[in-house]
């Protein structure tokens, strides 16, 4: 039984810090490492695809909206040519990063809005999945776990990818089988003996409980931990501590 | 006998035009593409690539420093390891677009100020070679023909790469076989007969008159037509038919 | 009987030439000039303000979405607080060169989709009024003239400001008033001539005709045209000699 | 007696936190607010001229180059009319925002390399102190207290402005007068009492010990805190204690 564990990496930007990259770098498999657009710039992306290298974690790309003072966090009105465009870029960007050191790119997970784009319009999502397709279909496509995600999931397959399938443990889920908005009460879980215990359930049993209690079926490839919170570091330990105390090892997607 | 012909391509951004890529396409046997730091968008480089495959121009990565109002003519007072980045970035962003309509990259031309940094200062110009390498050793370095490029040539050299050497025959040529600067006047020569003859004197036999009439052996592998310029596309075009009348091929670089 | 012509001007950018604005400035009595947001930079923004002094032509800022790439022309889902924000930055910018030239700002427009949105959102509406309000209330604000409009102009007034009333001599308009969305056929009209006639209409009589033929009452104080077409300038000239043959003078905002 | 304690403020970016705001606000009589070219943005620019209004902070323009990955810490070749419209654009900007919150602008200081540009070239130094004359000449000028200010100082005198004498009690100064570049040892000093004693030595005596033991005459209207160390708080506390208790009023600018 073995399950991926994945966060955001690289969000820094020039002077600026955000995030405890080299500590949480130690508890994950796979780094999606912001492309310069809403986060990260080369030097950051040079650091974190080496200290990713370093540990043994995958490295995958994290594109975003050109949106650096909104952090990809607001919808921008994109053409499906122009994301399929801005992926080809930031994924190429990244890729020769991954070259540089040796190493490979292994994964796409779109960013923010844009992720939630991928969620809500196929002709976004048509759009990613080209551009992933197109510069590598040996890559993997991260995309939501879950009844809200299946049309990502479906899109990603049509184009001949890989698609790993992403819960979040630290975020309450609907009865849908949607995440909870994070502008609502209770969206994001703090307590993170919680946070473990749902990552444990998602990983071994394959469900989720929802914020009515009610169990839903979640098969997950991978599971995000938020690196930008101040109790990230402490989530990624216990995570991993209580997935290892039962037999869950992690390991970087192997779809 | 042979050469090459390069041109800076993809020089637009956003709604903003700049250049006649369509026409001079045409003429050219080497396209350098901008990469968005000084010039160039994902969509403009998408667009510019497709061109030059349609055209059976060999495609390159024009990289420039990260300053887009100045489109990259400003000396900007990087550190080695930041350039050496910034190229890495901007050379797998457009080898992305290649891959993705399914030709490749062939070489990578520093632009503007870039480009002057990597004849004048040494790190620099090693910081532009490791970038290279580190990517993709089997690209070709564009580098100045002529006594003022031999460290650029040189460096290129000791990195593993292989060298383009390239002259400029709508540039005044000092007696020494640097460039004139072009705040100085006559640097830049206008008359379409006049280039045409000098690319030809480059390309044939192997030197060029300089601004006292000696003549200054050159060795050319490559020369380069200003895109930009008002009678850029008579320049591509005179040369091209001067070169073909006088039995010179124009072809890509081959080295 | 007296009419403003508006056009929106210092649209260039760094190397980049935009629009005709040396010839239109002839024609027109306000200038909306681009705050380096969505276009235009500081070096564009003095020698605009500097043309607009030299022909008496009433200056006033043309704020936009920080989205130099897509031009302003794409939604951008920010936050009222936000857009408050980012218009009282480059309406203070633009006031700067007003001041530098010895001039000084006379109104504002907001641009591209961010006129969009002041249509369509009252939060957002109500965030670039009150930006206009916080930094100099005498500032006159431009608004859609029609019943698209009315919301605009009500906010506009209950934050105290001035309001000129905008119609659109080249656009088609609905029934009910607003324009003909760009993207369906004819939403744009290229006849100088009757582009011309519009104008006269609009400002003589007070009335435009619908798409469908019908009579809309329009009160308008200034009449857009669009400086980036082929046809920019011949629609400056006509609609000037046509205002000029019926009486009708051309003179900025006077509310 | 009296003095000025500025400390440069708002230079975090979107999601991006820098300095300690808030806390050395209390301590300081005037605020350097960044102006969204190397550092801060409309929101942070506001939120920091509302700060320092609340603490009865004297707010000043902090421009610097259009290099926000470089922090405009990195020398960018401009030329004078470029230095010149960067600044008028920036001051305005910040300006519009001192307006809105019912205060208003009263020095500009250049950040970072722009500041070493004005100290250095005349050229630049004069375009400095021309955009501020032209947006408003009873704004302060920021220059460098000492022998190396001393042109600086000159030219903001020659354009009509008051100028502002500034020495930073954090720095080793060489025997001339100058300050030890960053890159040398103990160019920055670290111990909170010895910083705190020579301000008090530049406040009431004024000089400043040289790093050769030297006694360097140094009139001095205003400290500089640097707020982005570790020390930065703790330096702010320490300097405002010890001058209070030898009878120092820290006080905003009264040129």
């Amino acid at each position: 039984m073995r399950i991926d564990l994945n966060c955001d990496m690289g969000e820094s930007f020039g002077v600026y810090r955000l995030g405890r990259d080299e500590e949480i770098m130690q508890y994950i498999s796979s780094a999606n490492i912001a492309c310069g657009f809403h986060a990260g710039d080369p030097l950051v992306m040079a650091k974190t695809v080496e200290l990713a290298c370093d540990r043994g974690v995958a490295v995958g790309a994290h594109p975003g909206y050109p949106d650096l003072v909104g952090f990809g966090r607001r919808q921008l009105d994109c053409t499906p040519e122009e994301i399929e465009n801005y992926l080809i870029y930031q994924i190429g960007a990244l890729q020769a990063f991954t070259k540089a050191s040796g190493t490979g790119l292994v994964h796409v997970k779109p960013h923010g809005s844009l992720y939630l784009a991928a969620q809500e319009d196929e002709a976004k999502a048509e759009a990613v999945c080209r551009a992933i397709a197109r510069v590598d279909d040996r890559l993997i496509y991260v995309a939501l776990a879950g009844p809200r995600g299946e049309a990502m999931t479906e899109i990603g397959r049509r184009f001949g990818l890989r698609v790993a399938l992403e819960a979040f443990p630290d975020r309450a889920y609907l009865p849908g089988g949607g995440l909870t908005p994070r502008r609502l009460p209770k969206a994001v879980i703090r307590d993170p003996e919680e946070v473990a215990i749902r990552a444990l359930m998602m990983a071994k049993e394959g469900w989720v409980a929802a914020v009515d209690g009610a169990r839903i079926p979640l098969k997950a490839d991978t599971l995000c931990i938020h690196g930008d919170g101040p109790g990230a570091l402490e989530f990624a330990r216990r995570i991993r501590e209580v997935l290892a105390a039962e037999g869950v090892e992690v390991a970087p997607l192997d779809i």
